[in-house]
C-alpha cells in the first residue's frame, strides 16, 4: 500500500485505508457470527416483514415451518451488520449497486448463531477513480448449513484511475 | 373464491384469504408509501450497515455522494414493509425464496417519500399444495424516479394441487 502513488486526495470523513487495490480476489474474508434471538426476529419483523411467522411465537407454530423464523431480509441485514463491522468500515466503500441470485436456503430460527464470510471475484477500475466489485456472500448457522447466499456489486474507490 | 372447492384445511393462525388461486398477474399492486426519516436512516444502519454515509449526518456531508443516504437494505426492507401491511399478511404465504435482479437505481435521502408496487409476472402450483410466484417490486420517491426494483420468488399455499 505505502508504495501506492496516491493520485486522488484521501476522502474525509472517518479514516479507511483499504481502496480497490488492496481487495483480494478469491480469498475468503471472515465476518464473523451473530446470534440470533426471537425478541431480535420479533422487532425486526414488527418494523420490517410484519407477518404472523416472523412476529408471533405463539401462532407462528401453527405455520409451514412449525415455528417462529426470521425474516430473509432481517437475515441479509445480518450478513451486512457483520461484513460492515468487520471490513467494510475501514474500505472507501461508496455504495451498493445490484444484489443477484441470492437464496434464502433454509429458515432461520431463535438461538441460531450465523457466521458471514464472503468472496470477492471481480474487481474493474473506471476512468473515474471508482472500482466496481464483485463478492459472493454467504451465511452459515451453528451445525454448517447454508442459510443464506447472493452475489453484491458495489463501488469502492480506487487511488488510480483506469488506463 | 367462493367457488374454489377447498382441498386444503386453512391453516391456523390469523386468517389469511389469499390463496395462490388469487393471485392476478399483470396487474400492478399499489403497496403505498412511507417517508424516509434522517432518525430512520441512522437508526436502521446503526444496527444493520453501521458505514458513516448511512450513519453520521455531519461525516456524510464528506462522502461520495455529498449527504446521508439510507441503507440499500434498509430500502429494501420500506419495499417489504409496505408490501406485508398492504397484501402479503392476507396471503397465505408460505416463505420468501430468492431475490435476483436487485438494483439500488438511485440514493435515497433524508425526507423521501417512497412508493411501493409490484406485478406479478408468473405462478406455478406444485404438487404440494403450494406455488411458487414471481414479483417484480419497485420503489418510487416523491419525483417518479425509481429507486429499487427487484425480483422475488415467494412460496405461497395453493388451495388445490398440481394436475
Amino acid at each position: 500500500m505505502g508504495d501506492n502513488v496516491m493520485l486522488s486526495p484521501p476522502p474525509k470523513g472517518p479514516v479507511r485505508p483499504i481502496y480497490a487495490e488492496d481487495l483480494r480476489i478469491g480469498v475468503r474474508y471472515d465476518a464473523g457470527s451473530h446470534a440470533i434471538t426471537e425478541a431480535e426476529i420479533v422487532e425486526f419483523a414488527a418494523s420490517w416483514d410484519p407477518q404472523f411467522f416472523h412476529t408471533d411465537p405463539d401462532t407462528a407454530s401453527e405455520s409451514y415451518f412449525g415455528g417462529l423464523i426470521a425474516s430473509g431480509i432481517h437475515t441479509l441485514a445480518v450478513f451486512q451488520r457483520l461484513a460492515a463491522r468487520s471490513h467494510f468500515n475501514r474500505w472507501n466503500v461508496i455504495a451498493g449497486r445490484r444484489i443477484s441470485d441470492l437464496e434464502f436456503r433454509r429458515p432461520v430460527r431463535p438461538g441460531d448463531v450465523l457466521h458471514a464470510s464472503f468472496v470477492i471475484n471481480q474487481i474493474t477500475i473506471d476512468a473515474r477513480r471508482r472500482a466496481d466489485f464483485t463478492l459472493l456472500g454467504q451465511l452459515e448457522n451453528q451445525k454448517g448449513d447454508r442459510v443464506l447466499d447472493f452475489v453484491m456489486d458495489s463501488l469502492i474507490r480506487s487511488r488510480h484511475t483506469a488506463m
